[in-house]
């Protein structure tokens, strides 16, 4: 089991690989608010609009009920501003689009339809500001038939394949329980929006990107279209195994004391028949080496219950770290199944500032995933997620040069707060 | 059920985002090859350097077997070229290092430590090339009590936490039937990658860029971790359920005629009572408007099975699809359950261009998704996978100005093929 008592501070850095980019960002929930946390992981300038009364949903998921949830919209909105807005008064509308003037990349994902009403469309804003990178998300595509349907992330997996690939064999279609509708979608939008500012450096050209979640899933899919391609038959569901697999044993396995999530991950190679030798010399079963039961990958794919059962005595008699050790150090494929508290009291994440704790003006310290990917050896910091309307005065300051008294008259009138 | 008959061409564009960027591609499987597909999609020329005899061994997953299965390679390795270059010649290693020198971006994803023992360990590469973002992908982060370890996919996805959320909550952990764990690693690694890029613009500094699937996978699991902030235990499983919700009717519910997929997701929202009346409506249950049963989304949820059983009764009566659009056009979030074959058939996908056919010189026609996102109303286009050493002479030709006698030589040497 990992060392949890100790926490040595990482080498962090600020990453400022976007420092120049500015970002008006209308992003609500997760699938837009991945996309705009992602560029201000790099160092980009996010500015959230918000309606002053509650801001983006995706601050208080259950209304009406205490606001003992600050997590949601902790994790997607780490290391961005906030500025308040009334989008319904005209000087409101006429500061935002004074912001967009200015501004590299706007990035919205309201239901369909309702960026146009606000009247900030891409028509509108491009007349505004030719150069910019104008990026919406949607559900589902413009053309598609439920291009007007609202979605969420599970509406979107299911209209997008990944329920059909998950689950029993012979149960129903399953949710993933992870949101990739929604970060999936995110990422492949900052990707697209950052590759576009790198052609614009050299022409100054604006552009309008559109991704729909449901198109978005087909690319975390491609594994599964090759294997139709293949087959010709719709992918199908094997619960934690692959369907159609060369080899065994693949799968999990349990382990030790048996709690829910007290399981190991093993994958031998069909390509590497060593794997199966050393595993057996692991599970304490040298006198089945040379078996012919269980030579070749496909004579233990035949046999795969028996085989199951050889491994599972033994991983049934170790901890899942313990398990993933000794498989692991005879350079076999394997690895625990984790849930979210084991790998939050993993302290190697900090070490590594892979993890880190969000110091919040208002909330209690909270430990959360940052940017995984480390420059130089260094991840980059978190910073807290912004209250409501916390930037507006720096904001007006920074992005329009407005001076202290206009912005009170503005925030007077009720254009902002 | 939608239209499959007619299939429009699409408006398809090439994107020129990445014109500029040059890609040295020693990636294999789908973590690194879904990192330098979505840099090819924006317009970059990736050059994958592979090894004369087999090549990426994402090319024959099933060594021994006829090669039944050029699918797979298809689909992450769309818009590239292959050059086939002995790594273990003087002269072959040598030309590598001469596309270092030219090239902006270095990528791979070996096993740990193969890319050192190759003699191209980033501390030689930035001696050639100091500008080049070097990219790596491995299973699990230098630092980890894991890193040495391989992993593939489902090693990561376990490691990660994802099978820890995903299936029914009295059985097992369960893997999502998608390669997150590679797709979802590429896309963070793609990302800063040009992210680097767009600073290099300024400063020209090349950067050594890592990241670890298993880390990857946290930033996928985000909203799992938010759910742990505010329990403080472990995020669940609850089949196709949101664990722990505010809501019903939220989930999975039949339609005929009944085969493994045919289900609809609907998801009515907490925050809009009107979405259960609007439903009542749709499945012929008006009586039921106001029954203080089920009133509040509170009551809802503690008679959640007879609120599921109301909304089964009608939905086993209908196709996934009519319930799709009777229910969608209340304006109440629903989707249909789509296997691989269905999206296949869905010919709205191929009029948007999101999904594309393949033509290759040597295989089969094949239709895949292609990058999701849009650019001025406009997909991308695919372009065949290559054929291994497809490119040789074409790169040897224009990234080393090599002539065609010297190519030749270094091929009677064996350097290349």
């Amino acid at each position: 089991m990992p060392d949890t008592t100790t926490a040595p501070v990482a080498n962090i850095a600020d990453f400022k690989f976007l420092e120049d980019v500015k970002v008006v960002d209308f992003t609500q929930f997760e699938a837009g608010t991945t996309c705009t946390e992602a560029l201000a992981w790099m160092g980009a300038d996010v500015v959230k609009v918000e309606n002053p009364k509650l801001g983006d949903p995706g601050r208080r998921l259950r209304p009406g009920q205490p606001d003992d949830d600050p997590y949601y919209f902790h994790v997607f909105n780490a290391n961005k501003k906030s500025i308040a807005v009334n989008l319904k008064s005209e000087q409101g509308l006429a500061l935002v689009k004074d912001m967009i003037r200015g501004a590299d990349v706007m990035v919205e994902n309201f239901a369909p339809g309702a960026i146009e009403r606000l009247g900030l469309s891409y028509e509108v804003v491009k007349e505004i500001n030719p150069g910019i990178i104008y990026a919406q998300i949607k559900g589902f595509g413009e053309g598609s038939p439920y291009e007007k349907n609202l979605a969420f992330d599970m509406i979107a997996q299911a209209a997008g394949g990944t329920f059909s690939v998950t689950g029993e064999a012979d149960g129903p279609p399953t949710r993933p329980g992870i949101s990739i509708g929604d970060t999936g979608t995110g990422m492949v939008m900052a990707f697209t929006i950052v590759s576009a500012l790198n052609k614009r450096k050299e022409t100054g050209e604006g552009h309008h990107l559109q991704v729909a979640m449901q198109d978005a899933i087909l690319h975390y899919m491609r594994t599964n279209f090759a294997t139709t391609g293949r087959t010709g038959k719709p992918a199908g569901r094997a619960g934690s195994k692959i369907a159609d697999t060369q080899s065994a044993p693949k799968g999990l396995f349990p382990c030790a004391p048996g709690g829910s999530n007290d399981y190991v991950y093993i994958s031998t190679s069909a390509a590497n028949p060593e794997h199966w030798n050393r595993l057996l010399k692991v599970v304490g079963r040298e006198d089945l080496i040379g078996d012919e039961r269980y030579l070749t990958p496909r004579d233990r794919v035949a046999n795969e219950a028996e085989v199951d059962e050889i491994v599972s005595n033994w991983t049934r008699t170790q901890s899942k770290y313990d398990a993933m050790e000794k498989i692991g150090q005879e350079g076999i494929p394997v690895g625990p199944v984790l849930d979210t508290m084991e790998l939050n009291n993993d302290v190697t994440f900090e070490q590594r500032g892979i993890m880190q704790t969000m110091v919040h003006p208002q909330h209690e310290p909270f430990k959360m995933p940052t940017w995984p990917v480390r420059v130089d050896g260094r991840p980059t910091r978190v910073e807290p997620s912004p209250m409501l309307g916390q930037h507006t005065d720096d904001v007006l300051r920074d992005w329009l040069t407005l001076d202290g008294e206009t912005v009170a008259e503005l925030k007077k009138d009720g254009a902002v707060k």
